[in-house]
């Protein structure tokens, strides 16, 4: 059986810290790199946890450092009152850190290793896209050299919600919208798990119980990891859980059968109040909308069968 | 039981004129007045289109002519492969037409209605709602006096749709966005119907011809009216039927318990590639926006009980 050959473009974050653990244990999934950028928290931070998080659970993998701000704007603003002070939850670090940093930009990173394994890498992407822009921006060829992009972001209402982050924009669109429209419109493979789906895969406090209880480090790491989080979305009005959002794309990778997609081309609002909106025209839709129809077609998430999406991460750690 | 006294904005179009006929003949429905508006054809042709549906089917009901074009923007260009060369399905027009135009403007009209009868005027909208815009311009106080508006427009992506004019944008919201943005904000009860109810909302082939072999004029008119917007349909991918579209407003109007509603405040985008998008805030989100923040709620449609939204139609008009 073939692995997946993933560089995990990631701003961890809570959500990346528990995606990241089960592309460590999935058997089928080889880490090629892991690359930073600033998202849930600034780069610093970001990097230095994802330095922390391949120490613990992926020794071999490289982490390299990503973009500190978005393509055409200054940098967001913190967000600890969703991911803690430390964007992991602020628990206790076990283990020592003993990884240094690739010397390289991690869009650097990402065009040599594409380049060095054309046709086998798998971009997933559960920040800010900007490392991906600047890569096809300084190696447009890459995008026929990547074997897909998944991509962790954006909404299309199907759930009743267009955003998190405003109520036009998921967060990591919102993040850097410039980045998103490129990489979206892009003549590559890309697919789309987004808040239509997220919202719907639903890991509760019952599930993270049951893994601590039963998976080892890792699901002691993945409890004590969400409880922060779980807090944040009870004062988002949730009960008795966190949504899986980055893990569903990681998900997507191993377990594509478990979604439905809708394929047409995605552009991202760059302007106004609803900058980071995406938004798709149907490959069913006939008239023509010249701002779309120059696009290749995406694949979106509208629909998941969450129940098996969850025993997918279940067994993966309990394995 | 009391009336419900309505202004019909529209801007007759086909199903505008299916809605016209439900109106007429329903007896919880007073029409006190219908103003044109361009948006399916040119002023001219809705007017003309207006009077002739007033002289068939609401002999009594004064028609007054209304905006020619949007507030910022030329009027947009025809659209007779939706709605016919005349705009109602180019159908041969029984009857004379007896009735000429109210020589007031439409939204002093509007004005001017409202304020003779504070607290029991119904707006219902079922154009580009630049008479609605206008009218507020000129007497702001009016939102107080108004019994409801209701708006057949927009979509908020629950049925997998967020236009149709536009991959992003509703015809009629896309008609007029400034208008729209304007109408959607102002102090005063709006409900809005949009695509993602009438997308479930299907008179189909069967359901027509029934009216026309059992609902007598109404049901005969219904039926040969349809027929150019139902190779429309066709043509747009759909199976045999037509969109209730201006119908459904109608219907929530006499029968809102057949719809769900999500209220929060809607922005109407103006500018760029999803001008004539609508995007709400609802109000169970906790976390602020202050481009939402500062307008009043409105109640977005987000579920229908479509068979009884049929089937009131059809009782109404065989009765």
């Amino acid at each position: 059986m073939t692995k997946h050959r993933i560089i995990y473009d990631t701003d961890p974050g809570i959500d990346d810290a528990i995606a990241l653990v089960f592309q460590a244990r999935h058997p089928q999934i080889e880490l090629v790199g892991i690359t930073s950028v600033f998202g849930n928290a600034d780069i610093d931070t970001t990097t230095t946890n994802a330095l922390y998080l391949a120490s613990r659970f992926a020794p071999g993998v490289p982490v390299v450092r990503g973009a500190a701000a978005p393509l055409r704007r200054p940098p967001p603003g913190p967000i600890p009152h969703v991911h803690g002070k430390d964007a992991l939850g602020d628990i206790e670090r076990i283990g020592r850190v003993d990884k240094h940093e690739d010397g390289r930009d991690a869009h650097r990173f990402i065009v040599e290793t594409v380049r060095a394994h054309p046709g086998e890498i798998t971009l997933l992407a559960v920040g800010p896209l900007t490392n991906l822009a600047l890569a096809l921006k300084e190696d447009p060829a890459i995008a026929a050299l990547v074997r897909e992009v998944v991509v962790m972001g954006g909404a299309f209402g199907i759930n009743g919600v267009l955003g998190n982050a405003t109520p036009a924009a998921e967060a990591n669109m919102h993040g850097d919208p410039d980045a998103a429209d490129i990489v979206l419109g892009a003549p590559w493979k890309v697919s789309i798990v987004g808040l239509d789906v997220t919202h719907q895969t639903v890991m509760t406090t019952a599930f993270l119980a049951s893994l601590r209880d039963s998976a080892g480090d890792a699901g002691r790491f993945v409890w004590d990891v969400s409880r922060f989080y779980e807090r944040f979305h009870a004062g988002d009005g949730m009960s008795k859980g966190i949504y899986a959002h980055d893990y569903s794309a990681a998900a997507f990778v191993v377990a594509r059968e478990l979604y439905t997609t809708r394929s047409g081309p995605v552009r991202v609002l760059t302007e106004g109040i609803a900058a980071g909106l995406t938004i798709q025209k149907p490959d069913s839709v006939r008239a023509s909308a010249p701002d779309w129809d120059a696009r290749p077609s995406c694949a979106a998430c509208i629909g998941v069968d969450s129940d098996a999406v969850l025993d997918l991460f279940a067994r993966t750690l309990r394995n």
